[in-house]
Protein backbone atom coordinates (compact mmCIF):
# COMPACT_ATOMS: atom_id res chain seq x y z
CA UNK A 1 0.00 0.00 0.00
CA UNK A 2 2.77 2.51 1.37
CA UNK A 3 4.83 1.44 -2.05
CA UNK A 4 2.13 2.59 -4.19
CA UNK A 5 0.92 5.88 -2.48
CA UNK A 6 4.18 7.31 -2.69
CA UNK A 7 6.07 6.15 -5.77
CA UNK A 8 2.98 6.34 -7.90
CA UNK A 9 2.47 10.36 -6.74
CA UNK A 10 0.06 10.54 -9.72
CA UNK A 11 1.62 13.83 -10.79
CA UNK A 12 5.53 12.36 -10.55
CA UNK A 13 5.80 15.74 -8.14
CA UNK A 14 8.92 15.24 -5.72
CA UNK A 15 9.04 16.75 -2.12
CA UNK A 16 12.58 17.80 -0.49
CA UNK A 17 12.24 17.22 3.27
CA UNK A 18 14.79 18.84 5.26
CA UNK A 19 15.52 17.19 8.68
CA UNK A 20 16.03 19.97 11.59
CA UNK A 21 16.99 20.42 14.42
CA UNK A 22 19.65 17.57 14.82
CA UNK A 23 21.60 18.03 18.03
CA UNK A 24 25.54 18.41 17.53
CA UNK A 25 26.45 15.12 16.25
CA UNK A 26 29.82 13.41 17.96
CA UNK A 27 31.82 10.65 17.17
CA UNK A 28 30.11 7.33 17.65
CA UNK A 29 26.69 8.88 18.10
CA UNK A 30 24.01 6.76 16.50
CA UNK A 31 22.96 8.74 13.46
CA UNK A 32 19.61 6.84 12.22
CA UNK A 33 18.43 6.91 15.57
CA UNK A 34 18.86 10.63 15.30
CA UNK A 35 17.65 11.10 11.86
CA UNK A 36 14.74 8.80 12.49
CA UNK A 37 13.89 11.37 15.87
CA UNK A 38 14.12 14.56 14.02
CA UNK A 39 12.07 13.15 11.54
CA UNK A 40 9.50 11.76 13.51
CA UNK A 41 9.50 15.15 15.90
CA UNK A 42 8.50 17.10 12.29
CA UNK A 43 5.35 14.13 11.47
CA UNK A 44 8.01 12.46 9.27
CA UNK A 45 8.45 8.66 8.51
CA UNK A 46 10.49 7.22 6.16
CA UNK A 47 8.50 5.43 3.53
CA UNK A 48 9.11 3.32 0.47
CA UNK A 49 10.64 5.83 -2.54
CA UNK A 50 12.01 7.94 -0.34
CA UNK A 51 15.76 8.62 -1.29
CA UNK A 52 17.70 10.20 2.00
CA UNK A 53 20.41 12.79 1.56
CA UNK A 54 23.28 13.54 4.23
CA UNK A 55 25.38 16.50 4.36
CA UNK A 56 29.08 14.39 4.67
CA UNK A 57 29.72 16.53 7.61
CA UNK A 58 27.11 15.00 10.01
CA UNK A 59 28.74 11.73 8.80
CA UNK A 60 32.42 12.24 8.90
CA UNK A 61 31.44 13.42 12.45
CA UNK A 62 30.21 10.75 13.44
CA UNK A 63 32.88 8.82 12.34
CA UNK A 64 34.86 10.72 14.24
CA UNK A 65 37.22 12.05 11.08
CA UNK A 66 37.94 15.49 12.82
CA UNK A 67 41.38 16.42 13.51
CA UNK A 68 42.11 18.55 16.20
CA UNK A 69 44.64 20.79 14.04
CA UNK A 70 47.02 21.35 17.22
CA UNK A 71 47.73 17.84 16.52
CA UNK A 72 49.32 17.89 13.70
CA UNK A 73 53.06 18.97 12.42
CA UNK A 74 52.92 19.88 9.40
CA UNK A 75 55.34 19.02 6.58
CA UNK A 76 58.34 21.17 5.08
CA UNK A 77 56.15 21.36 1.69
CA UNK A 78 52.96 21.89 3.57
CA UNK A 79 54.95 25.25 4.99
CA UNK A 80 56.00 26.08 1.54
CA UNK A 81 52.79 25.66 -0.15
CA UNK A 82 50.29 27.12 2.78
CA UNK A 83 50.97 30.93 2.26
CA UNK A 84 50.66 30.48 -1.16
CA UNK A 85 46.79 29.19 -0.51
CA UNK A 86 46.46 31.50 2.19
CA UNK A 87 45.49 28.72 4.72
CA UNK A 88 46.95 27.47 8.12
CA UNK A 89 50.15 25.04 7.26
CA UNK A 90 48.48 22.16 9.60
CA UNK A 91 45.18 22.09 7.90
CA UNK A 92 47.21 21.79 4.22
CA UNK A 93 49.02 19.16 5.75
CA UNK A 94 46.13 17.24 6.88
CA UNK A 95 44.82 18.09 2.74
CA UNK A 96 47.59 16.78 1.20
CA UNK A 97 47.26 13.26 3.75
CA UNK A 98 43.96 13.20 2.19
CA UNK A 99 45.19 13.50 -1.22
CA UNK A 100 46.79 11.44 -3.91
CA UNK A 101 47.98 13.91 -6.23
CA UNK A 102 47.55 18.09 -6.71
CA UNK A 103 45.90 18.54 -9.59
CA UNK A 104 45.75 23.08 -9.41
CA UNK A 105 46.67 25.59 -6.82
CA UNK A 106 44.20 28.19 -7.21
CA UNK A 107 44.83 31.62 -4.61
CA UNK A 108 42.75 29.87 -1.94
CA UNK A 109 42.57 26.38 -1.76
CA UNK A 110 44.68 23.37 -3.46
CA UNK A 111 42.57 21.37 -5.49
CA UNK A 112 43.46 17.85 -5.73
CA UNK A 113 42.21 13.98 -6.79
CA UNK A 114 41.53 12.73 -3.04
CA UNK A 115 42.40 9.24 -1.89
CA UNK A 116 38.96 8.21 -3.00
CA UNK A 117 39.12 9.92 -6.75
CA UNK A 118 37.14 13.35 -6.11
CA UNK A 119 38.73 16.14 -7.74
CA UNK A 120 37.99 19.52 -5.34
CA UNK A 121 38.97 22.14 -3.33
CA UNK A 122 41.30 21.00 0.01
CA UNK A 123 40.77 17.36 -0.52
CA UNK A 124 37.33 18.28 1.91
CA UNK A 125 38.98 19.27 4.70
CA UNK A 126 36.70 21.88 6.24
CA UNK A 127 36.19 24.15 9.07
CA UNK A 128 33.07 25.45 8.88
CA UNK A 129 30.01 24.10 11.12
CA UNK A 130 33.10 22.29 13.04
CA UNK A 131 32.97 22.99 16.87
CA UNK A 132 36.02 24.35 18.37
CA UNK A 133 38.55 26.69 17.00
CA UNK A 134 41.17 23.57 16.03
CA UNK A 135 39.21 21.12 14.28
CA UNK A 136 38.32 20.57 11.21
CA UNK A 137 36.57 17.60 9.56
CA UNK A 138 37.82 14.88 6.87
CA UNK A 139 35.35 13.15 3.95
CA UNK A 140 34.53 9.62 5.18
CA UNK A 141 37.33 7.11 4.76
CA UNK A 142 34.71 5.38 2.61
CA UNK A 143 31.98 7.29 1.84
CA UNK A 144 30.16 4.45 -0.18
CA UNK A 145 31.00 1.91 2.52
CA UNK A 146 29.33 4.75 5.43
CA UNK A 147 25.92 5.22 2.89
CA UNK A 148 25.86 1.35 2.95
CA UNK A 149 26.02 1.17 6.40
CA UNK A 150 23.09 3.78 7.31
CA UNK A 151 21.04 2.27 4.84
CA UNK A 152 21.10 -1.15 6.52
CA UNK A 153 20.78 0.61 9.71
CA UNK A 154 18.03 2.61 8.51
CA UNK A 155 16.74 -0.56 7.21
CA UNK A 156 16.52 -2.21 10.20
CA UNK A 157 15.20 0.23 12.51
CA UNK A 158 12.40 1.57 10.48
CA UNK A 159 11.36 -2.08 8.31
CA UNK A 160 11.84 0.24 5.34
CA UNK A 161 14.27 0.29 2.19
CA UNK A 162 15.99 3.89 1.85
CA UNK A 163 18.47 4.56 -0.40
CA UNK A 164 21.26 6.53 1.27
CA UNK A 165 23.35 9.31 -0.62
CA UNK A 166 26.32 11.44 1.07
CA UNK A 167 26.88 14.45 -0.44
CA UNK A 168 29.30 17.42 -0.21
CA UNK A 169 29.62 20.83 -2.13
CA UNK A 170 31.84 20.88 -4.38
CA UNK A 171 33.09 23.52 -7.56
CA UNK A 172 33.53 22.82 -11.01
CA UNK A 173 35.43 24.22 -13.84
CA UNK A 174 34.20 26.51 -16.35
CA UNK A 175 31.24 27.28 -13.87
CA UNK A 176 31.35 29.76 -10.86
CA UNK A 177 29.59 28.19 -7.47
CA UNK A 178 29.25 25.35 -5.23
CA UNK A 179 26.81 22.89 -6.38
CA UNK A 180 25.97 19.81 -3.95
CA UNK A 181 27.45 16.72 -5.26
CA UNK A 182 27.10 12.84 -4.55
CA UNK A 183 30.15 11.50 -2.97
CA UNK A 184 29.13 8.08 -0.98
CA UNK A 185 25.57 6.31 -2.42
CA UNK A 186 23.73 3.21 -1.60
CA UNK A 187 20.64 1.33 -2.88
CA UNK A 188 20.25 3.39 -6.18
CA UNK A 189 21.38 3.42 -9.59
CA UNK A 190 23.41 6.61 -9.18
CA UNK A 191 23.83 7.08 -13.58
CA UNK A 192 20.53 6.68 -15.80
CA UNK A 193 22.36 5.68 -18.89
CA UNK A 194 19.43 5.71 -21.39
CA UNK A 195 21.69 5.14 -24.53
CA UNK A 196 19.65 3.11 -27.13
CA UNK A 197 16.09 3.95 -25.59
CA UNK A 198 13.89 5.86 -27.71
CA UNK A 199 13.04 9.69 -26.98
CA UNK A 200 9.48 10.99 -27.06
CA UNK A 201 9.98 11.36 -31.00
CA UNK A 202 11.44 8.01 -31.44
CA UNK A 203 14.89 8.81 -31.93
CA UNK A 204 17.78 7.02 -30.06
CA UNK A 205 19.06 8.91 -27.44
CA UNK A 206 22.87 8.88 -28.28
CA UNK A 207 24.78 10.06 -25.53
CA UNK A 208 22.42 10.53 -22.43
CA UNK A 209 23.54 9.40 -19.08
CA UNK A 210 21.69 11.40 -16.41
CA UNK A 211 23.98 11.84 -13.21
CA UNK A 212 20.79 11.27 -11.00
CA UNK A 213 22.48 11.05 -8.03
CA UNK A 214 24.40 14.29 -8.14
CA UNK A 215 20.90 15.97 -9.05
CA UNK A 216 19.38 14.26 -6.00
CA UNK A 217 22.10 16.09 -4.21
CA UNK A 218 21.94 19.34 -5.59
CA UNK A 219 18.18 19.23 -4.98
CA UNK A 220 18.50 18.26 -1.23
CA UNK A 221 21.57 20.75 -1.78
CA UNK A 222 19.24 23.25 -1.50
CA UNK A 223 17.18 22.52 1.45
CA UNK A 224 20.20 22.39 3.31
CA UNK A 225 21.65 25.37 2.54
CA UNK A 226 25.00 26.17 4.01
CA UNK A 227 24.27 28.24 7.13
CA UNK A 228 21.41 26.05 8.28
CA UNK A 229 21.95 23.29 10.65
CA UNK A 230 19.93 20.48 8.10
CA UNK A 231 22.31 17.62 7.42
CA UNK A 232 19.63 15.40 6.36
CA UNK A 233 17.15 16.09 3.52
CA UNK A 234 14.60 13.19 2.21
CA UNK A 235 13.97 13.48 -1.37
CA UNK A 236 10.67 11.89 -1.60
CA UNK A 237 8.37 10.75 -5.53
CA UNK A 238 11.96 10.33 -7.35
CA UNK A 239 11.65 6.82 -9.50
CA UNK A 240 14.80 5.90 -8.74
CA UNK A 241 16.25 2.56 -9.79
CA UNK A 242 17.36 0.20 -6.80
CA UNK A 243 20.74 -1.17 -7.22
CA UNK A 244 23.99 -2.08 -5.47
CA UNK A 245 25.78 0.69 -6.81
CA UNK A 246 28.13 3.24 -5.19
CA UNK A 247 28.86 6.83 -6.09
CA UNK A 248 32.23 5.93 -7.23
CA UNK A 249 30.90 5.07 -10.24
CA UNK A 250 30.15 8.34 -10.81
CA UNK A 251 34.15 9.25 -11.26
CA UNK A 252 35.43 9.62 -14.74
CA UNK A 253 38.80 7.15 -15.07
CA UNK A 254 41.48 9.67 -15.18
CA UNK A 255 42.92 7.87 -18.55
CA UNK A 256 39.40 9.04 -19.94
CA UNK A 257 39.73 12.52 -18.58
CA UNK A 258 40.89 15.42 -21.04
CA UNK A 259 40.29 18.10 -17.95
CA UNK A 260 42.65 16.34 -15.41
CA UNK B 1 -1.48 35.88 1.88
CA UNK B 2 -0.58 33.62 -0.57
CA UNK B 3 3.10 35.56 -0.29
CA UNK B 4 2.70 33.97 3.35
CA UNK B 5 1.46 30.54 2.37
CA UNK B 6 4.21 29.52 0.12
CA UNK B 7 7.16 31.19 0.88
CA UNK B 8 7.03 30.72 4.80
CA UNK B 9 5.99 26.61 4.43
CA UNK B 10 7.29 26.20 7.99
CA UNK B 11 9.08 23.23 7.57
CA UNK B 12 11.62 24.59 4.29
CA UNK B 13 9.67 21.31 2.54
CA UNK B 14 10.28 22.15 -1.37
CA UNK B 15 7.75 20.65 -4.04
CA UNK B 16 9.40 19.75 -7.26
CA UNK B 17 5.97 19.69 -9.99
CA UNK B 18 6.24 18.82 -13.25
CA UNK B 19 3.63 20.06 -15.77
CA UNK B 20 2.93 17.70 -18.45
CA UNK B 21 1.00 17.24 -20.99
CA UNK B 22 2.30 20.22 -23.57
CA UNK B 23 1.67 19.73 -26.76
CA UNK B 24 4.80 19.59 -29.38
CA UNK B 25 5.99 23.22 -29.30
CA UNK B 26 6.37 25.19 -33.04
CA UNK B 27 7.69 28.50 -33.60
CA UNK B 28 6.31 31.54 -32.78
CA UNK B 29 3.69 29.70 -30.34
CA UNK B 30 2.77 31.63 -27.10
CA UNK B 31 5.10 29.47 -24.47
CA UNK B 32 3.12 31.32 -21.64
CA UNK B 33 -0.21 30.63 -22.57
CA UNK B 34 0.72 26.61 -23.19
CA UNK B 35 2.38 26.89 -19.60
CA UNK B 36 -0.42 28.36 -17.74
CA UNK B 37 -2.93 25.93 -19.73
CA UNK B 38 -0.94 22.89 -18.55
CA UNK B 39 -0.41 24.13 -15.20
CA UNK B 40 -4.08 24.76 -15.14
CA UNK B 41 -5.11 20.97 -15.97
CA UNK B 42 -2.81 19.65 -13.39
CA UNK B 43 -4.94 22.20 -10.56
CA UNK B 44 -1.60 23.78 -10.29
CA UNK B 45 -1.71 27.79 -10.14
CA UNK B 46 1.64 30.06 -10.16
CA UNK B 47 2.26 31.09 -6.99
CA UNK B 48 4.25 34.37 -5.35
CA UNK B 49 7.96 31.49 -4.22
CA UNK B 50 7.58 29.46 -7.32
CA UNK B 51 10.22 29.38 -9.42
CA UNK B 52 9.69 27.77 -13.00
CA UNK B 53 12.39 25.75 -14.74
CA UNK B 54 12.13 25.56 -18.58
CA UNK B 55 14.11 22.74 -20.37
CA UNK B 56 16.21 24.61 -23.21
CA UNK B 57 14.25 22.66 -26.10
CA UNK B 58 10.86 23.67 -25.39
CA UNK B 59 12.33 27.63 -25.57
CA UNK B 60 14.22 26.95 -28.21
CA UNK B 61 11.73 25.48 -30.75
CA UNK B 62 8.78 28.67 -29.52
CA UNK B 63 11.92 30.74 -30.69
CA UNK B 64 12.69 28.93 -34.28
CA UNK B 65 16.20 27.69 -33.05
CA UNK B 66 15.64 24.43 -35.30
CA UNK B 67 17.91 24.06 -38.14
CA UNK B 68 17.32 21.43 -41.23
CA UNK B 69 20.32 19.79 -41.94
CA UNK B 70 19.36 19.53 -45.46
CA UNK B 71 19.91 23.23 -45.72
CA UNK B 72 23.29 23.30 -44.21
CA UNK B 73 26.43 23.02 -46.75
CA UNK B 74 29.36 21.81 -44.23
CA UNK B 75 32.44 23.62 -44.86
CA UNK B 76 35.48 21.93 -45.14
CA UNK B 77 36.37 21.93 -41.66
CA UNK B 78 33.28 20.58 -40.50
CA UNK B 79 33.67 17.36 -42.96
CA UNK B 80 37.30 16.68 -42.03
CA UNK B 81 35.94 16.81 -38.11
CA UNK B 82 32.27 14.84 -38.56
CA UNK B 83 34.52 11.36 -38.94
CA UNK B 84 36.52 12.03 -35.61
CA UNK B 85 33.41 12.61 -33.42
CA UNK B 86 31.00 9.93 -35.14
CA UNK B 87 28.74 12.74 -36.21
CA UNK B 88 26.71 14.04 -39.57
CA UNK B 89 29.24 17.14 -41.12
CA UNK B 90 26.29 19.11 -41.21
CA UNK B 91 25.49 19.11 -37.74
CA UNK B 92 29.19 19.48 -36.75
CA UNK B 93 28.77 22.64 -39.18
CA UNK B 94 26.24 23.42 -36.91
CA UNK B 95 28.01 23.58 -33.85
CA UNK B 96 31.36 25.16 -35.38
CA UNK B 97 28.59 28.26 -36.12
CA UNK B 98 27.50 28.43 -32.80
CA UNK B 99 30.90 27.99 -31.20
CA UNK B 100 33.62 30.28 -30.26
CA UNK B 101 36.33 28.20 -30.04
CA UNK B 102 36.92 24.41 -29.63
CA UNK B 103 37.97 23.46 -26.10
CA UNK B 104 38.49 19.25 -27.00
CA UNK B 105 37.15 16.72 -28.95
CA UNK B 106 36.00 13.78 -27.69
CA UNK B 107 35.20 10.22 -29.39
CA UNK B 108 31.82 11.73 -30.15
CA UNK B 109 31.67 15.15 -29.13
CA UNK B 110 33.13 18.71 -29.96
CA UNK B 111 33.88 20.48 -26.33
CA UNK B 112 33.26 24.07 -27.43
CA UNK B 113 32.45 27.03 -25.78
CA UNK B 114 29.87 28.60 -27.47
CA UNK B 115 28.80 31.83 -28.38
CA UNK B 116 27.26 32.72 -24.94
CA UNK B 117 30.52 31.50 -23.24
CA UNK B 118 28.85 28.21 -21.76
CA UNK B 119 31.41 25.23 -21.93
CA UNK B 120 29.74 21.70 -23.74
CA UNK B 121 29.60 18.88 -26.25
CA UNK B 122 28.74 20.09 -29.37
CA UNK B 123 27.63 23.54 -28.22
CA UNK B 124 24.45 22.35 -26.87
CA UNK B 125 23.46 21.23 -30.73
CA UNK B 126 20.81 18.35 -30.47
CA UNK B 127 18.26 16.04 -32.65
CA UNK B 128 16.61 14.24 -29.71
CA UNK B 129 13.21 15.30 -29.13
CA UNK B 130 13.39 17.57 -32.25
CA UNK B 131 10.42 15.98 -34.70
CA UNK B 132 11.82 15.56 -37.89
CA UNK B 133 14.73 13.25 -39.44
CA UNK B 134 16.96 15.95 -40.26
CA UNK B 135 16.12 19.16 -37.67
CA UNK B 136 18.31 19.82 -34.92
CA UNK B 137 17.54 22.17 -32.35
CA UNK B 138 20.80 25.28 -31.13
CA UNK B 139 20.74 26.86 -27.84
CA UNK B 140 18.56 29.75 -27.63
CA UNK B 141 20.83 33.38 -29.15
CA UNK B 142 20.19 34.70 -25.62
CA UNK B 143 18.76 32.41 -22.82
CA UNK B 144 18.80 35.04 -20.40
CA UNK B 145 16.41 37.12 -22.35
CA UNK B 146 14.64 34.48 -23.42
CA UNK B 147 14.12 34.03 -19.17
CA UNK B 148 13.46 37.73 -19.45
CA UNK B 149 10.99 37.67 -21.51
CA UNK B 150 9.05 34.50 -19.92
CA UNK B 151 8.85 35.79 -16.45
CA UNK B 152 7.57 39.11 -17.96
CA UNK B 153 4.73 37.12 -19.89
CA UNK B 154 3.71 35.29 -17.11
CA UNK B 155 3.58 38.18 -14.53
CA UNK B 156 1.09 39.80 -17.33
CA UNK B 157 -0.48 36.76 -17.62
CA UNK B 158 -0.76 35.34 -14.28
CA UNK B 159 -0.08 38.20 -11.68
CA UNK B 160 2.38 36.73 -10.20
CA UNK B 161 6.60 37.35 -10.31
CA UNK B 162 7.92 33.95 -11.25
CA UNK B 163 11.37 33.98 -11.51
CA UNK B 164 12.44 31.93 -14.33
CA UNK B 165 15.58 29.53 -15.40
CA UNK B 166 15.89 28.04 -18.36
CA UNK B 167 18.48 24.63 -18.68
CA UNK B 168 20.13 22.32 -20.62
CA UNK B 169 22.04 18.93 -19.19
CA UNK B 170 25.78 19.10 -19.20
CA UNK B 171 28.63 17.15 -19.05
CA UNK B 172 31.51 18.00 -16.69
CA UNK B 173 35.14 16.90 -16.26
CA UNK B 174 36.25 14.21 -13.71
CA UNK B 175 32.59 13.16 -13.00
CA UNK B 176 30.69 10.94 -15.29
CA UNK B 177 26.92 11.73 -16.53
CA UNK B 178 24.84 14.94 -17.62
CA UNK B 179 23.19 17.47 -15.23
CA UNK B 180 20.91 20.20 -15.55
CA UNK B 181 22.01 23.53 -15.04
CA UNK B 182 21.12 27.09 -15.89
CA UNK B 183 21.83 28.52 -18.99
CA UNK B 184 19.27 31.27 -18.75
CA UNK B 185 17.86 33.23 -15.44
CA UNK B 186 15.57 36.21 -14.24
CA UNK B 187 14.41 37.43 -11.42
CA UNK B 188 16.67 35.51 -8.82
CA UNK B 189 20.01 35.45 -7.66
CA UNK B 190 22.13 32.61 -9.65
CA UNK B 191 24.84 32.34 -6.92
CA UNK B 192 23.95 32.64 -3.07
CA UNK B 193 27.17 34.54 -1.72
CA UNK B 194 27.78 33.56 2.17
CA UNK B 195 30.95 34.69 2.46
CA UNK B 196 32.31 36.70 5.31
CA UNK B 197 28.71 35.24 6.55
CA UNK B 198 29.00 33.20 9.90
CA UNK B 199 27.80 29.30 9.95
CA UNK B 200 25.80 27.87 12.87
CA UNK B 201 28.82 27.59 15.01
CA UNK B 202 29.85 30.94 14.52
CA UNK B 203 32.83 30.11 12.11
CA UNK B 204 33.34 32.90 8.82
CA UNK B 205 32.27 30.71 5.76
CA UNK B 206 35.14 32.02 3.66
CA UNK B 207 34.82 30.46 0.08
CA UNK B 208 31.23 29.72 0.06
CA UNK B 209 29.26 30.56 -2.92
CA UNK B 210 26.42 28.08 -3.67
CA UNK B 211 25.02 28.15 -7.42
CA UNK B 212 21.52 28.15 -6.37
CA UNK B 213 20.52 28.70 -9.76
CA UNK B 214 22.16 24.98 -11.17
CA UNK B 215 20.73 23.33 -7.87
CA UNK B 216 17.40 24.57 -8.62
CA UNK B 217 17.56 23.71 -12.68
CA UNK B 218 19.10 19.78 -11.11
CA UNK B 219 16.56 19.40 -9.29
CA UNK B 220 14.21 20.13 -11.77
CA UNK B 221 16.00 17.93 -14.07
CA UNK B 222 14.91 14.45 -11.95
CA UNK B 223 11.10 15.82 -13.13
CA UNK B 224 12.09 16.23 -16.04
CA UNK B 225 13.98 12.91 -17.28
CA UNK B 226 14.99 12.82 -20.46
CA UNK B 227 12.88 10.32 -22.57
CA UNK B 228 9.35 11.99 -21.05
CA UNK B 229 7.80 15.24 -22.52
CA UNK B 230 8.14 17.47 -19.21
CA UNK B 231 9.81 20.51 -20.34
CA UNK B 232 8.36 22.47 -17.34
CA UNK B 233 8.89 22.04 -13.88
CA UNK B 234 7.63 24.46 -10.81
CA UNK B 235 9.91 24.49 -7.19
CA UNK B 236 7.80 26.11 -5.28
CA UNK B 237 9.40 26.89 -1.82
CA UNK B 238 12.66 27.81 -2.18
CA UNK B 239 13.70 31.19 -0.45
CA UNK B 240 15.51 32.74 -3.25
CA UNK B 241 16.74 36.31 -3.49
CA UNK B 242 14.61 38.19 -5.79
CA UNK B 243 17.20 39.92 -8.15
CA UNK B 244 17.78 40.99 -11.68
CA UNK B 245 20.79 38.97 -12.69
CA UNK B 246 21.23 36.39 -15.35
CA UNK B 247 22.82 33.40 -15.40
CA UNK B 248 25.82 34.67 -17.45
CA UNK B 249 27.06 35.23 -13.99
CA UNK B 250 27.51 31.32 -13.46
CA UNK B 251 30.41 31.39 -16.21
CA UNK B 252 33.81 30.97 -14.77
CA UNK B 253 35.73 34.10 -16.20
CA UNK B 254 38.47 32.17 -19.21
CA UNK B 255 41.25 33.99 -17.49
CA UNK B 256 40.23 32.30 -14.25
CA UNK B 257 39.28 29.40 -15.16
CA UNK B 258 42.21 27.02 -15.04
CA UNK B 259 40.89 24.01 -16.54
CA UNK B 260 40.45 25.53 -20.20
Amino acid sequence: MKRKRSLAAGSGELRVLPLCGLPEIRRGQDLEALLVRAAARQGIQFEHGDVLVLAQKAVSKAEGRTVDLRSVTPSPLAREWAPRVAQDPRLIEVVLRESRRVIRMTERALIVETRHGFVCANAGVDRSNVPGKHAVTCLPDNPDASARHIAAALRRRTGVIVPVIISDTFGRPWRLGLVNVAIGAAGLRVLHDLRGTPDARGHLLRATILAVADELAAAAGLAMGKREDVPAVIVRGFSYRAAHESASRLLRPPEEDMFR
